[in-house]
């Protein structure tokens, strides 16, 4: 049953299916569900919900403990912090990071806690960077992911498409999304995996505005150092912070973003 | 326990380890072991293999069983010969299938229980549809994951690159990989979602030699229709086979590709 949960997070499975499945009586079912709640729960899993009454059963809702999610997000921080991550114009060499399927089920557990009682139907983010952040939430959530691109591709089908401004070039830049691929009306996570201006968030704003749809959230791996008063968007939250580049001596620093404030109330600085 | 492997696939845990974090004997543990093997073993799941002696412990393989695995590649024959799939040039709409979290489990242990004695060290793909493939095999092998790009961004550092000819359009290509992203001499795993001639698949081969490494294995999500003699590899794996696209009628037909006979002897014709 644990491996049934864990592979079928947020979906809720009756006793009864237990109980054929396993060819048991549901009282030990119930039994051994409640061993599991208590484990999960202790271990920092998850939630196991079970509702009461004939379309009842239960459901597992994947989360982080406190302790792991903290440890987790200062070791990137000094994963991060060491110099020759620095690239020119600030930007931060993340890609090895983000192949590692240790670091992004840890991601995906992290941001799934964040969410954990919002409805979300669909996470969204950018080509290319984006995706294995938004893979590994949508794993956590049970929600399908949907790509933005910023070059249309034939494979995508008809695209809806809408203009931005670039935080940090201020250029106008133009992103796309199929049309098929979101659903009018949709509650929407967008996340990704570096903000410097936040103009490429912006965007994604108003694709989710152009599909009738909801903004849920914003959660980005990573934000970086901007210039005061440049950043686009206000209401965001972030894992990590670039808070100190030095491009002369090749020197960075990076702590932890809000997450821990906004997610769990702690003091960051 | 049970979860602990499901989140670590992969990796040797000691007896000793569990003993301390669940506060039981080692005897004890193993006889849970015993009962978790056998449960993995019956519901397809993977195998459990257990290590005697001092340097030994418990480590697990993900998998997936026969019947699951076939009836997961017909499922999805059917849904991609929905015409409505059929996109211009012969392309098939995949990108919603992509993104679903449970189609891409199910990818991920097929491509997983594919390669599961040999030695991966890295999965390669090309962005930006290959990555949800690359991401769920990762996830399930604990190999870390590499993406090679078509435009080298700012964000990847100094990169390696290779021209390739495009086995559809018959014009030189190229494409690039972050020099750090992947060791010399790693056994590499090419994945991708849609082959049609081959090409880019050629191209990620070279790239491999590029960094003195050896290439484990080409698995893709589906193969297209091409012309006698014009595609470019031969041994490769598909889950799902375009059969017959017709333009003029709009209609596909999607069956399953040499996945089930290469890897359960099944005959699929």
């Amino acid at each position: 049953m644990t491996s049934y949960f864990l592979n079928n997070p947020h979906k809720l499975v009756s006793l009864t299916y237990f109980a054929k499945r396993y060819e048991s009586a549901k009282s030990s079912i119930s039994e051994d569900l409640a061993i599991i709640k208590r484990t999960f729960n202790v271990r920092g899993i998850g939630i196991l919900e079970t509702i009461p009454g004939a379309a009842g059963g239960a459901r597992f809702i994947p989360s982080i403990g406190e302790e792991e999610a903290e440890r987790f997000i200062w070791e990137m921080a000094a994963e991060l912090s060491q110099e020759n991550r620095l690239l020119p114009g600030g930007y931060v060499y993340l890609s090895d990071l983000l192949g590692k399927p240790e670091v992004l089920r840890h991601v995906g557990r992290l941001i799934a806690r964040q969410y954990m009682g919002r409805q979300v139907d669909a996470i969204m983010t950018v080509a290319t960077k984006g995706v294995p952040i938004a893979q590994s939430v949508a794993y956590y959530t049970n929600a399908p992911f949907v790509i933005v691109r910023r070059d249309s591709k034939i494979t995508e089908g008809s695209t809806v498409s809408v203009n931005y401004v670039s935080g940090s070039s201020q250029r106008i830049e133009k992103m796309e999304l199929s049309k098929r691929s979101l659903r009018r009306g949709s509650h929407v996570l967008v996340v990704d995996d570096f903000m410097k201006g936040g103009g490429t968030i912006n965007g994604m704003k108003s694709m989710i505005e152009e599909f009738d749809s909801e903004l849920v959230g914003v959660t980005v791996f990573a934000e970086g150092v901007v210039d005061e008063g440049s950043r686009l968007i206000e209401d965001y939250t972030s894992l990590l912070k670039v808070d100190n580049v030095n491009t002369l001596n090749k020197t960075i620093h990076v702590s932890a973003g809000n997450y821990l404030a906004k997610v769990f109330g702690k003091r960051t600085e």
